[in-house]
């Protein structure tokens, strides 16, 4: 599980930063990369990486601005032009299907592959399935923003394969029942407890990002214990009146809804042009007086979100 | 009077080459610049370069594909977002007004200037003023493509000033008339013909610039005397079959082109990322073999459009 930062712009592209777009690659477990916002040239950005389109199986949008969304279009064509064939599904506000809908039918654009549109009118689960699950909530722009939180579902505890050796029980069919939690009677008519024999779940990740946004208690309640939290940081510390003017947020604005939420990590995006070097780098410094666990990403920057070490599900036996 | 590439690749953006766009610098003329097509990234492209978006008055599409359209919503929103404020007008087939206007009102943007629309549905004038006229004809494509011819008006000659004071005739209010072409009579009593004291007009020059398409006879006419006619060159020579079913041009028959028009210069562009280097370069040598002054484009290559050497209109006295 890794975040590539494709774009960390804000507003209009810059030669140091593109408008915004992340990927979230779940290849290890699902062999698919997700999309959260498609600023224009996220395509181009790509370019520039190792992640093959058509991997990308979930695209985000976090809310309608042209820095979040123009590169839709190009992306979704290119996938098709490049040979994608499985289904891409597209979550976000109501206008994201008319908007690629008119795109794709003025150029007479085809696509190889079935697109479908989850439009959302409010917060909620938006997916979830045996490994994931995505929820939703509304945050507070000039137009509605959702930030999302993506929850890794617990792994299953490993079979202590070693262990089962050393008790002798013999290795087949019974080992597969064992792991999926059955307890079993062996033909000598021991009886071996599932719990004694598996390996406490590792618990799965958190990764809340946020489309731009005020600060607002949904952004803490989407980010609570995330293992990452992305969040915009448009402003610096000292422009508070701006940021609330535009509906955004500052760098200590972020930093204290990080806090508030004990994320592991956060991670500052959406810089504005006006941040350049140094100056991007106080946005960090400010962030850090307040939550210290801050960085500023750049374009094509690559996060790992690693399992937490040593913290494992406590293991309730049956 | 320059041509800017901004993109020379076809259908996809490559590393190497972005989708379409052409700048035509009018500074000197118009103190304007032209668009023909608006690819994905262009106003990244244009980041790249010292054209100020502002500067854009016109912007002309040959077709809808989203190799030339899908930078329109961009551009034009960080034409206004930097301040621009003079009005844009928009050329092209049916379907431009709703894509643009679909991705401006979902994004809820809200532009700075004024924004016109002439939709075309079949070829024509287009546009005419006192110094340029922009013709327009349809070409042989999957979907509606239009090549874009422009005509600068001839420049009046100048007023021959070392030839009028050897002359002895007085500077003032004399040479504007003398300039406008009015014979005046001096004080003197002498009749000064304005034909003896102005130069032959310069003739203006004439650039075609073609959307996609087949081998037609549109394309000559739009390209016939044109000092410079660019040309689509998205297959080899030797795939005239490819070339046919996909609706597009190989170096030859664009070569042809330009010879049957007699053109000054013939540049080759949306070129495939199958062409890369050397192959690239053998779409040149093919062209040339046909057309000698041929040369194909690179992202970023600027083209000066020159005045024709010692080529002057027949100076008609009065
Ligand atoms: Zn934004
Ligand atoms: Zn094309």
């Amino acid at each position: 599980m890794e975040l590539v930062f494709l774009g960390t712009g804000a507003g209009v592209p810059a030669k140091s930063r593109n408008v915004t777009s992340i990927a979230l690659k779940l290849l290890a477990e699902r062999n698919e990369i997700w999309l959260f916002d498609v600023g224009e040239a996220t395509q181009h950005q790509i370019l520039r990486t190792n992640i093959r389109p058509r991997k990308i199986t979930k695209i985000f949008i976090t809310h309608l601005h042209g820095d979040h969304l123009y590169g839709l279009p190009g992306l979704v064509a290119s996938r098709s032009f490049q040979g994608g064939d499985t289904p891409l599904t597209i979550y976000g506000p109501v206008g994201v299907k008319d908007f690629l809908e008119t795109a794709l039918r003025v150029s007479d654009t085809h696509l190889s592959y079935p697109l479908h549109f989850v439009e959302l009118t409010r917060g909620g689960k938006i997916f979830d399935d045996a490994t994931f699950t995505v929820n939703a909530a509304t945050l507070d722009h000039r137009i509605q923003s959702f930030g999302y939180r993506v929850t890794e579902k617990p792994h299953p505890g490993e079979l202590l394969v070693d262990a089962l050796r050393a008790a002798q029980v013999p290795s087949g069919p019974l080992y597969g029942q064992l792991k999926a939690g059955h307890d079993v009677t062996l033909a000598d008519g021991r009886l071996i407890h599932a719990a004694d024999y598996v390996a406490a779940p590792q618990p799965g990740r958190i990764v809340t990002i946020l489309g731009d946004t005020r600060k607002t208690p949904n952004a803490v309640k989407l980010a609570m214990d995330a293992d990452v939290l992305v969040h915009e940081s448009t402003f610096g510390a000292h422009e508070a009146k701006l940021a609330k003017r535009y509906y955004h947020s500052t760098s200590q604005t972020a930093a204290e809804t990080a806090r508030q939420a004990h994320v592991g990590l956060l991670l500052l995006t959406h810089i504005s042009a006006r941040y350049l070097g140094p100056a991007a780098h106080q946005l960090e410094v400010e962030a850090r007086s307040v939550f210290p666990h801050t960085k500023l990403v750049h374009d094509l920057e690559t996060v790992d979100i690693p399992f937490k070490k040593g913290v494992v599900m406590s293991h309730v036996s049956q």
